[in-house]
């Protein structure tokens, strides 16, 4: 193997690859990356065995400035072909494998000799592509996932709710997290008629957003085991999480006794505020509500109290105090993303939910908790 | 106690007193901010018993807003004040004692209350004033202190050695710090004729390092306990390092058979490259000059290898290998802050130095380590 490519394209693949890699992988080839050239083209892969990025960069592209002397592949730790790459001062590097595994990379007056691992002790990633197909566009792909990944779980008790369920039913692709104190609800239309239930991890769903490009559209194939999803040349393919995602429809409550009308930025800084005082970690926050005002209040024993009216854009129903995670409200909120809120109570025990009425796709539902005084 | 104040400047004083805080103080007082306020002025202290911060602010600055509806003074929690502080979200905010040591903190619709502690349970920090004074230009300090700090230890082992020692005779002042495996001495001249022999804890001086505003003159206070440096209307008083400091100056060669001029930010650059390479987390670096070039090495048996070749701009001697801690040079050609150094050896197991034709004021000495093949 020997070749000649520009650091900048080349040093942006290898930060792409690299995010599937864990620093500690048990199997010593899983923290390298594997880089695979051929005349026309060189191709890198990532992988900690449940994510795996691979990246194909072809010489079509003239600004990557490739030119093949020997074909071959080698297998360089992560950490250490990046730091070399990126601290190369040159416009093109150069790769070659000069005894056994033992690989120079050079650049400039600079040459770094370092120890690999051959090509073939890669563990074979199957990256061919499952049956059932569709696009996206990215923006669409990007909004599901921050609009629903931080109402996954993070404990590995129930392993189905730490990711997010994609379940398609004709035209229609509901994407649903929950940790079962809350939960954010997407429901988006599909292009073709597909029928798919599916959990992807929401690790592997961060790494996606990292990689999406907003102009590009995205090819998503999955079958019960693996989803991939194609973005621009990067192929991320990620293992699925096993067992039947809970029936959600119903937790989700469909009559309201009180509505509140509220412009989101206002409400935001004073959840925000209001959190500073926290119970054991946790910030709860009470709202009590009626037509003219909203205050919102928080207090302990050790640290003290804090206390916020706001005036609402308008509320319906008769005075209602509810008290909440100010963390998990604030997320909702945010994640909404809209200059105002509407959120719908039924009761001071009961579930609520935050929606806005300029984005109808989207719900975030809350479980409450018992109120103090 | 009873008073309103701009949000910004009060937060500003807020944090600059709270850097003196230890988060976790034996003492609860002095996990607090002590406010004290007159009919004129607000003064604010914040301590961890070996550095001190204390700041006034005069209602001569119309900035400040300050008007006192009542006097007294109290003792608040700092992470909690200064988080409420930053939230409020109005131009101004009134704090005002309303139950013993409760205490209310409010702006725009906002209102905390929060528990503090009396003023009266404050320790008694001796703010007064020691006999040996003079001034110094604040870029001048900063300087001295960034071109030296680095090189204190951080092993109690020998505590005078965790600080810089500042000895003046006559108009001469010598900043010196060492770690005993490099050394950094820097000399200036003072406007009065002067004695005295004092060890500042390096964490003392990076704090007033972040206080120092550069258009000001720093005026300084010192006795054999402690120093004072007055900033503006900001106070940082330190306790000494207790001990006598050591010799240093026969240590520092003065004959030498080998000197490198060469441009700083190629080597610098070269180091960095080559410091990827680390034995047991330490990046040993090999020189090997002479009249035409320096190449720059290093290895591991783990890693690999790597080798740089840079033109000097004068060398003079015969042929040289010298190994050396890479991080050590790096800081202290960084210290130095020319485009040009000058690095004189007088043989491979003896400590080199490194100094600029461009200031002649700053010197720093590193000891080699030896060369292995």
């Amino acid at each position: 193997m020997n070749f000649k490519i520009s650091k900048r394209i080349f040093y942006n693949a290898l930060q792409t690859v690299a995010r599937a890699i864990s620093p500690n992988s048990p199997l010593p080839a899983l923290s390298g990356i594997k880089i695979e050239v051929d005349q026309e083209s060189i191709t890198l892969t990532g992988s900690d065995a449940d994510t795996s990025i691979c990246k194909t960069l072809n010489s079509t592209d003239e600004d990557l400035h490739l030119f093949v002397k020997e074909t071959g592949s080698i297998i360089l730790e992560s950490r250490y072909i990046l730091e070399i790459v990126r601290k190369i001062d040159a416009e093109d590097v150069e790769i070659e494998i000069i005894d056994g595994s033992l690989t120079r990379i050079s650049g400039y007056q600079a040459e770094f000799k370092i120890n690999g691992m051959r090509g073939n002790d890669y563990p074979s990633i199957d990256f061919s592509k499952p049956n059932v197909q569709f696009t996206m566009d990215s923006a669409l792909l990007s909004k599901i996932i921050t609009q629903t990944i931080f109402a996954t779980s993070d404990k590995e008790i129930r392993p189905v709710l730490t990711g997010v369920n994609f379940k398609a039913t004709g035209n229609r692709l509901e994407c649903v997290a929950t940790d079962s104190y809350r939960l954010a609800k997407k429901i988006v239309t599909l292009e073709n008629e597909l029928n798919f239930n599916i959990t992807i991890p929401s690790k592997s769903l961060s790494e996606v957003l990292k990689v999406l490009d907003e102009k590009e559209e995205v090819a998503i194939a999955l079958n019960d085991k693996k989803v991939q999803f194609y973005v621009g040349d990067t192929i991320i393919q990620n293992r699925l999480i096993d067992g039947a995602y809970p029936e959600t429809g119903r937790l989700i409550p469909t009559d309201f006794d009180y509505v509140l009308d509220i412009d989101s930025s206002s409400l935001l800084s004073a959840i925000d505020r209001a959190s500073f005082i926290k119970n054991e970690g946790i910030s709860i926050i009470k709202l009590s509500m009626d037509e003219n005002e909203v205050i919102i209040s928080s207090k302990s024993q050790e640290v003290g109290s804090c206390t916020e009216t706001l005036v609402p854009q308008s509320y319906k129903g008769p005075h209602l105090d509810i008290s909440f995670s100010g963390k998990y409200v604030y997320d909702a909120i945010r994640a909404l993303g809209e200059s105002d809120v509407t959120i719908s109570f039924s009761g001071e025990m009961k579930p609520f939910i935050i929606k806005s009425e300029k984005d109808d796709s989207i719900l975030q539902l809350i479980l409450p908790v018992r109120t103090y005084n």
